[in-house]
């Protein structure tokens, strides 16, 4: 067993305000450190102070993007527990991304069992007010000083842990997406089904387009016919067609969600028909002019679910239950945020309890 | 016009020896340097001693890969000068790429100002044995620090410089190139034509299988149908077909090399029948079916042209000209080498020349 060093900070900082909690600009005050080279694996598994990292101009993670995130999100009860959902799974992911980029795989019992410690130290952190929660951010770096374009023998991975607000100010708001035909996201043999950062900076683009055009978020198209449905903006993205439930199939293009994966099961779980299969904006449309479609969202850790009210597509609008949230959208955001939060039983064994310990250097 | 603050080191390095001067891991004495917020535009060009970078982990380097580097070389004449190679070339470029993923233009002649003063200030840096070189590199890295997918709004943009050995210690060798048909490099609306982190990382697992295999490099093919040539490795690609000479066109996936183009002129320039258009893998066994391939090579900085022996394309073997390196990219090799190190005449323009002046701390 490895032990995780513990190294506490002298100092706390202010606690932004519960009301005014921005994403991802504040920090706690410790973060998870484990480094990696080709002799020693991964070692030095420990929680220091939040502090800056230095690494030399030539730091390969400065020119060949060889980076991986993760991103999931602790709650606070309302009897003042702290869960978890389903971070096995964004280890599962975390090293299925690394295999693509040639990262060295990564113990994930060793990275939950910090995380949990991390949480421990900055308990006081993970916000209390509806709709708020602790974001968690593990990532994967190169530290190697080198220009040569080959994968690096040292890495850093880190968590670091940022309180956010609700998604939601003002209740579950339907969004304007739209139907990105120029720009690709990634095609089947890329890097698509990974969590690296390249995918992110491909996306800014489109992104920027969009919302120059008043709309919230694009859909992408598959990378070849730019026909078939691949993700909305970084949330993978469900269609309501006559009663059954349609999301494009994991294809080797599209990121495989933990949030799509709990909404499928949810789904299947009420014996509400679902599909997982090709879909092509041709049959969206299509269902549009018939009256079919009946709802759209997009799922993602952040939003968790994103009601989609509208898509532009070839210019032309299609307008999903008139814009506003549909009765699934809202029993699947309710249901599954009920079980992230502890206000609903999890029949699914998916919450991860953070036990209440105090935390000591060591 | 603006100002470079020059600040000299007061130590200096101890030099690594000529004969044995790896890629990539040594440093000049000095960096330059140039941040950008959105309120000041690109501000506080510099020149610095070389050191490392202190950023927060929630920086959006560490994340979503929005990153932009370039590659090129200063290479010291027998008679003491020393010349870059079409440094406003690469500006153009790192311009098309910034634009693609959303970094702010950078004025490209301020930047080949910093950059010989930094020449000028690293100037024994240069090493003076035939082949050898000193590499540099300029890259752009958003340093704000912040979770979101958003372009940033705080960049520095760097170069630094390391001294680099010959490519060929041995004499010009032909490589061996593995033809991919499993992964994909980049398709049309991505971000191919950008020199950007993402690319790179995503070429690893290629370059990993083939090289397990003994092949030096990938080469790739087009993501939609898989049979089109793209690029070799980091390289653009040309092939020599019944005396005509024919190289990929910029199709909006292939990165637009800037070796590539003076190949181009130069052959031009010497009557040769050249073509830039769609070559598939399939009209390329044809043509070795037929003996009528004669020639392969790769273009880029690094090697300049590197000879293609063989290809495995669908496991059967392509072998070129007996496998060693052909009379035309010998030429090309010899003539471009020698321009850039000023034993050839420089028809083209295409030399800079690099002042031997003294510089001091201001």
């Amino acid at each position: 067993m490895t032990t995780i060093d513990i190294q506490l900070s002298a100092t706390r900082k202010e606690k932004p305000k519960e009301d005014q909690l921005a994403f991802g600009r504040n920090f706690t005050d410790h973060m998870f450190i484990m480094d990696y080279s080709t002799e020693k694996g991964w070692y030095d598994p420990r929680i220091v102070p939040y502090a800056p990292i230095s690494l030399d101009p030539s730091t390969m993670v400065f020119h060949y993007g060889q980076t991986v995130f993760e991103g999931l999100k602790a709650y606070r009860t309302k009897d003042d527990q702290i869960l978890l959902f389903r971070p096995e799974k964004n280890m599962e992911r975390m090293n299925l991304s690394n295999e693509r980029i040639c990262i060295p795989h990564i113990d994930g019992e060793i990275v939950i069992e910090g995380l949990k410690k991390l949480i421990q130290v900055d308990r006081d952190w993970v916000p209390t007010a509806e709709g708020t929660s602790l974001y968690i951010r593990p990532f994967v770096i190169p530290t190697e000083p080198f220009l040569g374009v080959a994968p690096a023998t040292q890495y850093r991975f880190m968590i670091i842990m940022s309180p956010v607000g609700s998604y939601y100010k003002e209740g579950i708001q339907p969004v304007r997406i739209f139907v990105e035909n120029e720009y690709v996201r990634a095609v089947a043999g890329g890097t698509g089904t990974a969590k690296t950062g390249g995918n992110y900076a491909a996306s800014l683009k489109a992104q920027e387009e969009a919302t120059k055009r008043g709309y919230t978020q694009v859909l992408w198209l598959d990378g070849v016919e730019k026909k078939y449905v691949e993700e909305v903006g970084s949330m993978n993205v469900f269609f309501k067609i006559k009663g059954e439930v349609v999301t494009p199939q994991l294809n080797g293009s599209i990121l495989e969600g933990i949030t799509r994966n709990s909404i499928l099961q949810l789904l299947r779980h009420w014996d509400i028909p679902v599909s997982e299969r090709r879909i092509s904006m041709d049959e969206i449309r299509e269902a549009y002019d018939k009256g079919e479609l009946e709802e759209a969202f997009g799922t993602g850790t952040a939003a968790v679910i994103s009601p989609i009210g509208e898509f532009l597509y070839e210019e032309k609008q299609i307008l999903i239950n008139e814009g506003k949230t549909g009765e699934l959208s809202k029993k699947l955001y309710d249901t599954l945020t009920g079980i992230q939060n502890g206000t609903l039983k999890d029949e699914f064994g998916w919450t991860v309890t953070v036990e209440n310990e105090k935390v000591l250097s060591k």
